[in-house]
């Protein structure tokens, strides 16, 4: 019933002279980096917010500060994860991996969804209110916030619903895959734009703020994190090597069995 | 002698079921839209500059204009055109298009060059001055022009110096190639960076201004363009097919004939 339950995928498939072993090692070593950086950018976002901006509170003055921590966590941190998981998971279930992938995907949209309530909270409560979507950075985000439910609800009609024929799936494989990448991109982009546009607003100082230097920090470790997720994605040695038993299950629904229906 | 001259290598290698003749045509008409995009980008940063914030003239007032259109015209158009060429003259003796290639990002560096001086001089020029490298941007540009230097110069010493021995070649091309696109991302990034920069600056207005929209649409007009770039550049069937009669060429330096020294 569970045929690749516990089996090890170590090695690449084609291309590559190297054996599995030494490459997963250094799988093993950017993941961690890569997740080390992104808990970095989250733990920044919320330093900036709190120790700079006054922390956080669902009141008019202070709403704007959940925007930041809760997009950079749910559309950069939870959204690469959630990209990760095939790679990381690699002798889980397909299955199984799916649905991690894309529960991971709404968690992130939950968390974009409070963080841009909280930026439209913090424009209208404001006195006199403030406009909302004037900047680019709002363009860009809702642009990324709609193009990111499409690709989920796409997902979930081409690899989650049992009855989409499997020509369907095998074609929007790579569209899913590319444009899944290319959107992690525009919202780090998105997030870095979000940065620039707060640090704009400050007073005549003598030398460079320290919340200035902090959030421009924060700029860099979220391009890195892109840059690193990117990197173990893209890479062919660290993609999942399906079972050479079956060698379409890429394509294939897996049907919950009993035991995971009702567990 | 030219070995190569008026050879056409029209197909892919490797990997894909098609025949070359229309992945080839769709490789045209994409250049063919990335380099209108890539102009359109630069038409919409001149009027943006000329028509919004009173035109180019190198005086404390307006020098900074100049910043915009010339790092958009260096570190997007041309860097990319630059990269492109490998993909375009297809059919040209490999060491003519390292010599393009280095001569267009030459070209994009001094255009950078006067940007970057537009941008000092307009903040030290400025009554009171302005200071210098604070914001995100500017680390994000001062960072890309640093690695841009560092990657031509990379370039130089292992692509065009004939000493170079074939070893160092084949070792650095990977990491040429892969920071190259990196790096072009990284440049039109900064370049979106410094629109929301400058847009944060603005008088309380009552509804969305038309310089704005403009340059908020520009920030499209250039991410359009860098996934344009990037799709041409790494799609495995547009990259240049060296002739099967010498496939090391790749890595081998071309040494000039006579005539090339002289014409």
């Amino acid at each position: 019933a569970m045929p690749y339950e516990n089996l090890d995928h170590p090695g690449a498939s084609g291309g590559s002279s190297n054996t599995g072993e030494p490459s997963m090692k250094m799988f093993t070593i950017w993941v961690l980096i890569a997740q080390a950086v992104g808990l970095l950018a989250v733990i920044l976002t919320a330093v900036w917010m709190s120790v700079y901006h006054g922390g956080f509170s669902w009141v008019p003055e202070r709403v704007f500060n959940f925007h930041p921590l809760f997009m950079v966590i749910g559309l950069v941190f939870l959204y690469a994860d959630g990209i990760l998981v095939y790679r990381v998971f690699r002798s889980v279930k397909k299955f199984r991996v799916k649905v991690i992938h894309a529960s991971l995907h709404i968690l992130a949209l939950i968390f974009a969804i409070v963080g841009l309530k909280a930026v439209f909270d913090s424009h209208n409560l404001s006195k006199p209110p403030k406009p909302n979507m004037w900047s680019l950075h709002s363009w860009l985000g809702l642009t990324c916030v709609l193009l990111f439910c499409l690709q989920w609800v796409g997902g979930l009609i081409h690899f989650l619903l049992p009855q989409t024929p499997q020509s369907y799936r095998k074609m929007y494989l790579p569209i899913h895959q590319h444009w899944g990448v290319i959107l992690f991109c525009m919202t780090t982009v998105t997030a870095i734009t979000g940065i620039t546009e707060k640090n704009a607003f400050h007073d005549d100082a003598s030398k460079l703020p320290a919340w200035e230097k902090l959030s421009n920090t924060l700029g860099f470790v979220l391009g890195i994190f892109c840059i690193l997720v990117v990197y173990i994605v893209r890479r062919a040695e660290y993609q999942r090597v399906e079972p050479p038993a079956e060698p379409d299950e890429e394509m294939t629904l897996q049907q919950p069995t009993d035991e995971e229906k009702t567990g």
